[in-house]
C-alpha cells in the first residue's frame, strides 16, 4: 500500500486566488458554517492517504475527509469501476432492476450478520436512518423511538431528531416521538460508575427503566451507533450491545445499529456489531460502502422486517435508490476490502500501531485525559486537568472559547497533517489502507501538536 | 439528436432468470412497493430516449425514469465528464473547496433568476427541501410552513411532512409546523371557479385567508412546486405565482419554489418560474441539474438569505455536500443544455408537437378529461365520464380498483412505450432531447393504448 507516488512536488501557484477559490466564496454555501468566515482549502488532487491543494501543499489525511475514504483517495480500482459502469448505465429508476444494484445488494447481504439479507439503497446516511425508522414503525405499529445523547444520525428532520449532539439544536422541534437515553461512557459516566462492568450494568438498567416509563409496548425502535462516532468514539463495554439486544427481544422492539461511520472495516470488522456477535434487526450504512466516491447509503433489513412489506407497500423511496453508478462502486469497494485484506490491516493498525502509540501519548501529555478506540477509529480526549477531567474547551464551544482546539488544529495542519476535530477531541481516523509508517508519521505530528494543548493544562485541581 | 444507434437487435436470452433478476428478488428492497409482488425489468442498457432489458426488449422512454434524464440516457458528454472527474478527484469533505463544485455553483447561479447567487448542494431533492425549510426558519425566526395539497417534496421526515399526496400518509406524524393550503387546479377547482382568472383570484384569496388564520408573522415559508409535478402537472394560471410572491413580500415570508422536477429545462425554461418572471427566495433542484447520472440536488439561495448565515453558522450539512463527481457532471450538463439548445427544443416540443397532439387525443378519446402541461411536462387526466369528471380510478387506488390504469400501462409497455403513470393520469415526460419523430411515435402508442381506457367510460352521467 505505497501511496507516495503521484503526489506533486511543491509547485506554488503565484496567483493570489484561483477561479475555484473565487467561485467558492461567491457561490458555494458550505455545511455547518458561518459563510463569511470561511477560507476553505482548494483541494486539487489526492491519492491514498494524502491530498493536496492548488498551491502544492500536501496533507496526510487523518480525517478520511468525513471518515469516509476507508480505502484512501482515488483508489485506481474504484476509479476503474466508475468508468466501466459509466459506459454501461449511469442511472435507472428504482422500480427497475439492474446488474450493479443486484450485485451490490448481494455482496452487502453476504457480509452482513445473521439474516440481514435485503438492502434498501439511499444516497447517504441520513436517508438511511429516516427509512430505518419508517420500517421499524410500520413493522411494529408503534411510534416512539429511543435514541442516545452523544450521537449523530444525520441532518434531515427525522435523522436530526434522533441526533444527540448540538447539531440537533438548530432543527428543533423536528420529527416527534423521540425519547432520549444515556449510553455507556465510563470516562464521563452518567451513572457514577467506576468500572466498565458497572458502567455496562447501570447503562442497561437505565435503558430498561426508560423503557418502563415510556411503556415498552409503545416503542418501535432503539437506535444507536454501534461505536459512537462524532460524539466521541465511545466503544461500548463488552456485553452492553447484547443487553440492548435482549431488551429489544423481550419487548418486540426493533434494534437499529447505525453503522454509517463504523461499517465496512472502520472498526476492524465488516460491521462493528460483529465484534460482539450481536445481530441487530436493521443496519444503516453509507460512507465506507463505496468510500463516498459516488454518494450511497442504505439499510440492511432482516428477513422478518422485510416480510412485513411483502404484501403491503413500503411507504418510502427516492429517485436515486439503487443508483447503478453508486452501486457498481460499492461492488468494487467490497471486493477491494476482501482482495487487499483491508479489514485485517485495519485491525492490525488498531491493535499494534494506533492503540499502543496513543496510550503512550497519553502518558506523556497532561492534556490527554483519555484515548480510546479500536481498528482505525480512535479519539484523544483533551482536558484542562487529568484529575478534574474538565474538558479543554466547553461543550459546543466556538470563537475564543474554542481557542485551544483551534490552536491544536492549526499546529497539526502547519505540520502537514489534516486532523478531524470534534469538541475537545482529536479523532484519529485515517484511511484503513494507511501504511504503518505513515500512521506513525501522523502520530508524531500529533505528538508535537499536543504540546500546544498541554499549555492550557492548569497546575491546580484534581 | 439521432438516438437509434447503439441499440441492440433483439437477442433474447434463453435462460429463464438472470443472476441480476435473482439477486434483485433475493436482496434488493424497492421503493414504494410490496416486495413480493415485484417483477422488475432488468435494464441492461440505454441510449437517448430508449432503454432495453436483458431479453433485448427496447422501450421508448416516456418517463425519463423518474423525470430526471432530461438529456436522455447515456449522453456521451456526461459520461466523458464523469470519467474525467473520476481521474481527477471523486470526493472531498464539504468543508474543502474544489474546482468542480465551484464551477457548478457559478453556472447554476448564472442561470438562476434574480439574486439567487449561492448554492448549497445536497444528494437529491428531499434533502434540498429539508435544508430550504431550515434556512427559511432561521432566516425569519418563525416556525410554520405552508405547503399545498397535491404536491410531492420527497420522503425524509421534513420533506414528507410538506408533501400533499398520499405518499405522506405512511409517515405521519412527521415534522411539525406544516399548514396545508389548496392551489389552483381549475379542472377540479377547490374554489368552485369556472375560469382561470377566477381560479387564480380565489386561490390567492384562499391563501391570504389561511395566512390570516395562522398569523402571517408566524409563517417562515410558503413552499410550492412551480408547476405541480407528480400530483398532476398543474400549471398555475398567469398571475398566481406573482400573487404568492406579493403575499410573501407583504409578510416577510420566504418563498420556496420546489423545482426538483421542473428545473433545468423541463418546462422549456431554465426554471419554470422564469415563465412568469417571478423570483422566489429559494429554489430547490435535483434531477435535471445533471440528469441523475450522479446523485445531486441542492438549494439556490438569495443573497439576503445567505447573508443571514454570514456570521452565524448554518446548522445543517451532509457528508457529500458539493460532491466533486456529481458537480462535474452538473457542469457538463448545464453546458450541454446551452450548447445543444436543449431548452429551446423543449419549448418547441411543448408548443408544436406534444401540446397540439395531446389536444387532438383529447378530442378523440372520451376517457381523456383534460390534457395540460408545457415544455416536455404534460399530463393526460383520465375520467369515467367527461361530464362528471369522475376519475377513471379513485384517489390512491391500488389492486382491482386500479385495474383500468394498470391495463393502460400494460398496453403502452406491450407496444414498446414506457409510460409514467400517477393515479388517474398518464404523464408525458420523455427526455427533452427526444426527436419530433420519436415523440410522435410515442404519442401514437398512447393513442392506441387509450382505447383500453375508453372501454371504462360509462355511457351515462353528466
Amino acid at each position: 500500500m505505497s501511496i507516495r507516488q503521484g503526489i506533486p512536488e511543491s509547485s506554488r501557484d503565484s496567483s493570489p486566488r484561483s477561479a475555484a477559490a473565487r467561485d467558492d466564496r461567491a457561490h458555494v454555501f458550505h455545511s455547518w458554517s458561518a459563510q463569511a468566515t470561511l477560507e476553505p482549502v482548494v483541494v486539487v488532487g489526492a491519492r491514498g492517504s494524502r491530498f493536496w491543494d492548488e498551491n502544492g501543499k500536501t496533507w496526510l489525511d487523518f480525517s478520511s475527509q468525513l471518515v469516509n475514504v476507508n480505502v484512501g483517495h482515488q483508489h485506481p480500482k474504484l476509479i476503474d469501476a466508475i468508468k466501466e459502469q459509466a459506459d454501461k448505465l449511469c442511472t435507472v429508476a428504482p422500480y427497475h432492476a439492474n446488474e450493479a444494484t443486484s450485485e451490490a445488494a448481494r455482496l452487502i447481504a453476504e457480509v452482513a450478520p445473521g439474516d440481514l439479507n435485503k438492502v434498501f439503497f439511499t444516497n447517504g446516511g441520513a436517508e438511511a436512518i429516516e427509512n430505518a425508522i419508517r420500517m421499524a414503525r410500520h413493522h411494529t405499529g408503534r411510534h416512539k423511538v429511543l435514541a442516545a445523547y452523544r450521537s449523530y444520525h444525520g441532518a434531515t428532520a427525522g435523522a436530526i431528531a434522533l441526533t444527540g449532539d448540538p447539531r440537533r439544536w438548530g432543527s428543533e422541534p423536528s420529527m416527534p416521538g423521540v425519547v432520549r437515553f444515556w449510553g455507556p461512557y465510563l470516562y464521563r459516566s452518567a451513572f457514577h460508575a467506576t468500572t466498565l462492568e458497572e458502567e455496562r450494568d447501570r447503562a442497561l438498567s437505565h435503558l430498561a427503566e426508560v423503557l418502563t416509563m415510556e411503556g415498552p409496548h409503545n416503542v418501535a425502535a432503539i437506535v444507536l451507533e454501534t461505536v459512537v462516532g462524532g460524539s466521541g468514539i465511545l466503544v461500548p463495554p463488552d456485553g452492553y450491545l447484547q443487553g440492548v439486544r435482549e431488551l429489544c427481544d423481550r419487548h418486540g422492539i426493533v434494534m437499529i445499529a447505525d453503522e454509517v461511520m463504523t461499517g465496512f472495516g472502520r472498526c476492524g470488522e465488516w460491521f462493528a456489531v460483529n465484534r460482539w456477535n450481536v445481530t441487530p434487526d436493521l443496519i444503516t450504512f453509507a460512507k465506507g460502502v463505496n468510500c463516498g466516491y459516488v454518494p450511497l447509503g442504505g439499510v440492511i433489513i432482516s428477513e422478518r422486517i422485510a416480510e412485513s412489506f411483502a404484501h403491503r407497500p413500503y411507504p418510502g423511496g427516492l429517485t436515486y435508490s439503487g443508483h447503478p453508478l453508486a452501486c457498481a462502486t460499492a461492488v468494487a469497494c467490497i471486493n477491494l476490502y476482501k482482495d487487499e485484506r483491508i479489514i485485517q490491516h485495519a485491525r492490525h493498525l488498531g491493535d499494534e500501531v494506533l492503540g499502543p502509540a496513543l496510550e503512550e501519548l497519553k502518558q506523556r501529555h497532561p492534556s490527554v485525559g483519555e484515548v480510546r478506540g479500536l481498528g482505525v477509529f480512535w479519539a484523544i480526549e483533551l482536558v484542562r486537568h487529568p484529575g478534574t477531567r474538565e474538558p479543554l474547551v466547553p461543550y459546543n464551544a466556538s470563537g475564543p472559547a474554542n481557542a485551544p482546539m483551534a490552536a491544536l488544529a492549526g499546529a497539526c495542519k502547519e505540520r502537514g497533517l489534516w486532523p478531524l476535530i470534534f469538541s475537545n477531541r482529536v479523532h484519529v481516523v485515517p484511511p484503513l489502507t494507511i501504511s504503518d509508517q505513515d500512521a506513525r508519521e501522523g502520530l508524531a505530528i500529533i505528538d508535537e501538536a499536543l504540546a500546544v494543548a498541554d499549555r492550557y493544562v492548569s497546575s491546580g485541581g484534581g
